[in-house]
């Protein structure tokens, strides 16, 4: 089919791309090119088709180049059932990053209480270009599954065992590490963790971080709670852990979410001060983080940066299929703020 | 273009609808309006028909059936530069309602610091099905462009001048007169309203009815101050009303998050007490309004229903084109909580 033919398929758009051309004084490809979504082109070439186009009210179908192209000029994010894992600054920075290298999200999640995964026939069917899968609760076997069906997955802030896709994740064991770090010099002596999920990755790597750091710093291992299931979960899990006789004296939260539910449950059900009494420390450096109310200590996770890597992985993938996958840890780094215990030396001035 | 050629096209799928016909004992026709999305077809039909094309492995291309139905399965949700404007729920819910009636979300970001528009030409190029023009911030050409271009639109939690695409906001008017009869009943004297964008049509409604309930119940005028462009506008005009010499003792604030800011402001930099020094009131009911922090009194927005009207007006209008513009407008309701002054008798207990 050629790109005449698919232009006429709609027939309310009468201008063509040999029309761009001529009047630009490129050639056809040269046009086609620009409105094909990752294709290489230069500024000059761009602004000359770009100004022909508008002059001629010229609108590519997108849709019916995809069938000559096999490029649809989308990619496909799936988000699961839990809402606040990703903060929406996430996916407009997701989206916005994909815009300038042509492309748009279509977005698949999952019902409130159903499996978190989408129908593989839908992704297919869709003709997605690449999938990011950007929710904590998906299941391993989706990228598999997309992989084999040939379609380019990344990973958002998750990892699969065996690496059968390429994955962005901010450097999540370090970041453990570091938190055992910063509760050894404050001088606290009983650690907790609250795992999100034991299945997710990105929980379980920053508590594995989190232990190796108890151990390297001389702390007992830390006590762990299960607080999945959103607030409810996580207000169960520092419930548990502060009515315990010897209550833990820092809490380490691998979400911003579930540190803000603990800090509430630890002052307004136990009326204990923070950090005084206990110490918590979140992770993502979400908005309410910096809220006054809260002034919660936490590990910034490099969002814009986790963003680009995103980007450029798919924009490799799709260049070269056989492009070789790759597991991208982007450091990220503390945020000192109110909920913490430091060493006398170290207390930021509020 | 028929049917089986568009299959044909791509060469890695050999099942036709035919085959799957066939299988199931049903015409084509009723295979094909089974994949289409909002396509009418019986429950027991749909199940024969996917019962059929699971054990053939049929998987029908979207994107080559568009050519021939003239339907994408996608709806554009256009959101603006305001993040927080659309909690993460509000996108999930929205999705998710639309995904129940066969349709995917593909979203169109605002860059950061650019126009909140995105190009008509990209909407057009994608061929989406529908528009939801969901941002506050967005200009009202768009929706009319996309109309004149024969794309249904949907203004989510908005509306336009002159009505010229349907609409689905919160009973915004009402709201607004119900919280100065709030103020009026906690004996509030000098009430105040913090207007997100005087474009805006959504806090512009909320401010003409405050300002309606404040005449009709005895308050005075209220001093207006402007809070655009995110948190720093929010603080900018909470500190402004916190200087004055005769200070507001109630505010309105036409978003949770703009109550928040307003709240920690009043607490951390005037040193108040809320309710008792100044009240404070917010709308959505996002989820930080219910933190123990903030136990922010609030006008709660129908997310649900709201996404549910949506949907409703977007089948309507594919269904047929020629259908009556409507602005639905869904009630929603006070959720009394600490932040605001009650007469003594309706104080909720905590």
């Amino acid at each position: 089919m050629s790109e005449t033919a698919a232009m006429q398929i709609d027939s309310k758009r009468a201008t063509t791309a040999t029309d761009v051309a001529e009047r630009a004084g490129v050639s056809q490809s040269a046009v086609s090119r620009c409105f094909t979504p990752g294709a290489s082109v230069s500024a000059r070439m761009r602004a000359q088709v770009m100004q022909a186009a508008d002059a001629l009210g010229y609108r590519p179908n997108l849709i019916a180049r995809s069938l000559i192209t096999k490029r649809s000029g989308m990619i496909g994010v799936v988000v699961g059932n839990v809402a606040q894992q990703l903060y929406p600054g996430t996916l407009q920075a997701l989206a916005t990053r994909l815009q300038a290298e042509g492309y748009r999200i279509l977005l698949f999640t999952a019902p409130p209480d159903g499996p978190a995964d989408p129908a593989l026939e839908q992704i297919i069917a869709y003709q997605v270009d690449a999938l990011v899968l950007a929710a904590a609760d998906l299941s391993s076997k989706l990228a598999e599954q997309c992989r084999a069906a040939g379609i380019p997955v990344v990973l958002y802030n998750r990892t699969v065992r065996g690496q059968t896709a390429s994955s962005v994740t901010c450097t999540n064991h370090a970041a453990g590490i570091e938190i055992a770090a910063l509760f050894a010099a404050g001088r606290h002596r009983r650690p907790a963790f609250i795992a999100f999920d034991p299945a997710a990755s990105t929980s379980r790597d920053r508590e594995r971080g989190f232990r190796a750091g108890c151990r390297a710093h001389g702390l007992p291992d830390p006590i762990v709670e299960v607080g999945a299931s959103g607030d409810a979960g996580a207000r169960r899990a520092i419930t548990s852990l502060l009515s315990r006789p010897n209550r833990p004296d820092a809490v380490f939260c691998p979400f911003d979410q579930m540190a803000i539910v603990a800090m509430d449950v630890a002052r307004y059900d136990f009326g204990l001060s923070i950090p005084n009494d206990v110490s918590i420390v979140g992770f993502d450096d979400a908005p309410p983080a910096a809220w006054p109310s809260y002034q919660l200590t936490t590990y910034a996770q490099p969002v814009a940066a986790m963003v680009d890597a995103t980007a450029q992985l798919i924009v490799e993938q799709l260049a070269d299929p056989q492009a070789r996958l790759r597991q991208v840890q982007v450091p990220g780094h503390l945020v000192l703020r109110q909920s913490c215990r430091l060493p006398r030396s170290q207390e930021p001035t509020r």
